[in-house]
């Protein structure tokens, strides 16, 4: 467990690091773009919770009018619940029967809903739904491109559409279609042509279950590389961007066509210079366990001709220019994330800054 | 916060994944072959504890004879000390104000250290100390080819042993002489060089040091990649390895020499199997939020064709080769970190397992 980084009404000089922080001003501003920007096309939007992990932002995406959140884990929807968040989606295969159980005792509080790839696992959600006393929500997950989990489009999906619309408990809303291979292709023609696919197979596949006589209505999917090609796509009914309200590093690498919507980087690791044994080199305190590096280091933000170039537990060693910028001990460096989530995944604690004052 | 991911008495199915589990046999061996490995040799064995974060841990060490640990935070020392540690060295630089105060106030209580790299913090180390009525002990940290913190061996290092042996509620001890790269180059005659070049460099140090008519008792480092080359330099008197008591995959890539003892891998991920799309791919529940990636993807323990090819924030891809395993909703699957320290803390609890039993 973390020690409390900071207080309300601190100073961000008191501010313990490493820390994570969000700029609020920015964060806010992120929120207030995609909310308007999904408000009037006549989608829903279902912001990841996976991204943030905290019921306050939650809160926040709900009161701008989106209709619920997912997350990924029955843990979280937990949390989520049990904070007064009604309506949840676990955008996950749930196979373990203690999981089952437990999503399914959630659904008694709240509007709960869970993928499903596999037919096997229908009988076992229909039981748990029917111990509670409630209904989940069903929704089949369709491979559009990333290869990952997911049935195959058209025939598979629309055979296990039918066993989930037919199970007592349970209550088939529709298709669960997320790229998340698409996220990060770095041209604009390449996600262009990837959600196009996926579009394609999630009308395909929605014909076929109607055809059926079994009603489809929501096509949900979407993240915040691709969500505006989703929402145009016509087949979309939801939307389920989530690092938006932060951005990360890798994110930053996307090139973004003209008409696409640029959010701003809110989210930092502030940390402290620890040791300067040269002028070319300083260690901050902020590594391995303070940063995911799945997508690559850090970004020093602001300070001119300094680099990330090697993290360990709990070092960071920087490359100074020393030309351009001088670090001294104790100097607080504002690093950006190479990926969001895993590095909000390290803390326990979201610090909100107002310019210098935490909030 | 985690739930409960088990309790005791309960068998392996009953553990909800992913979890990090540690075999209990194993984990004793380990123990055991650094205790009898480092007894005779007239060094103390200080473990580093940041691998494990764990009290039950820090006191099994103790309990086999080693004189107290090693941490990385001043957040660790102070868990450590409250749960009765009687002496903890933080192997790090602490510069901010409120932290040396902190580490202050947890020196009445246990005996404290910590290391120094640069002069301008012995006035505010020896300032807190005095405040808090007790004694800070203090190494000063050389580099001796890691190239992170430390101040250069020789006449930089010994001015600093000078100010600290001098200043008022400091106690100078000695030399931190940690090789932190050396613990993973591949080959033997690669970390034999490193260490004797490292050895070197503190037996000039404390020699200099020495000839000014401060002791310089203590010559602390090492780690599990090369503590038997510190053991046997001559001039290290403690050793702190930390890694040993659970192993992972990169260690597990060193090539040991025939008298270098090999530790067995006692730390796992258990994750379970949550999709099947195709016979050649399974999806399990541990992905970029359960396991360390910074020394690449976790290695499949025993199942034989299966190879861990993605991580994603809560999946990871399995490519199966159907001829040699199959893998069904709902399996187990037992997953060899990476790297231990990072992926350890990702978890507010180990499952320790004797067997089939959680203990």
């Amino acid at each position: 467990m973390q020690s409390l980084p900071a207080r309300i009404g601190d100073p961000l000089a008191a501010v313990e690091t490493p820390a994570l922080v969000v700029d609020l001003d920015v964060f806010e501003h992120n929120l207030d773009l995609m909310a308007n920007a999904v408000r009037g096309s006549g989608l829903a939007l279902r912001p990841h919770a996976k991204a943030h992990k905290c019921p306050d932002i939650a809160k926040a995406q709900i009161a701008r009018g989106a209709v619920g959140i997912c997350c990924q884990k029955v843990d979280e929807a937990a949390v989520f619940v049990a904070a007064g968040i009604a309506d949840v989606l676990v955008t996950n295969e749930v196979v373990t029967p203690s999981k089952i159980a437990r999503l399914a005792r959630l659904a008694q509080a709240a509007t709960v809903g869970v993928l499903v790839d596999d037919a096997r696992v229908i009988p076992d959600l229909s039981a748990a739904a029917a111990m509670a006393g409630g209904t989940l929500h069903v929704y089949v997950e369709i491979d559009v491109g990333a290869h990952r989990c997911g049935v195959a489009p058209g025939a598979p999906a629309a055979a296990l559409a039918q066993a989930a619309a037919s199970a007592p408990g349970l209550r088939f809303r529709g298709l669960h279609a997320y790229h998340g291979g698409a996220q990060h292709l770095r041209r604009y023609a390449e996600r262009l042509t990837a959600i196009a696919q996926a579009s394609r197979a999630a009308a395909e596949t929605k014909a076929l279950i109607e055809a059926a006589g079994v009603p489809c209505p929501v096509v949900t999917g979407a993240g915040t590389g691709t969500w505006q090609l989703e929402r145009d796509s016509r087949i979309y009914t939801e939307l389920q961007p989530g690092s938006y309200v932060f951005m990360d590093a890798d994110y930053g690498r996307n090139a973004l066509a003209p008409d696409e919507h640029a959010f701003e980087q809110s989210l930092y690791v502030l940390a402290t210079v620890m040791s300067v044994p040269a002028p070319e080199r300083a260690v901050v305190d902020a590594g391995l366990k303070a940063l995911a590096f799945d997508s690559g280091p850090p970004i020093v933000h602001v300070r001119r001709g300094v680099e990330y170039v090697k993290g360990t537990d709990e070092h960071g060693v920087l490359a100074v220019d020393p030309a351009q910028e001088t670090l001294a001990l104790g100097d607080r460096v504002w690093l950006i994330p190479g990926h969001c989530d895993p590095t909000v995944n390290l803390y326990d604690w979201i610090v909100g800054m107002r310019g210098e004052r935490v909030e």
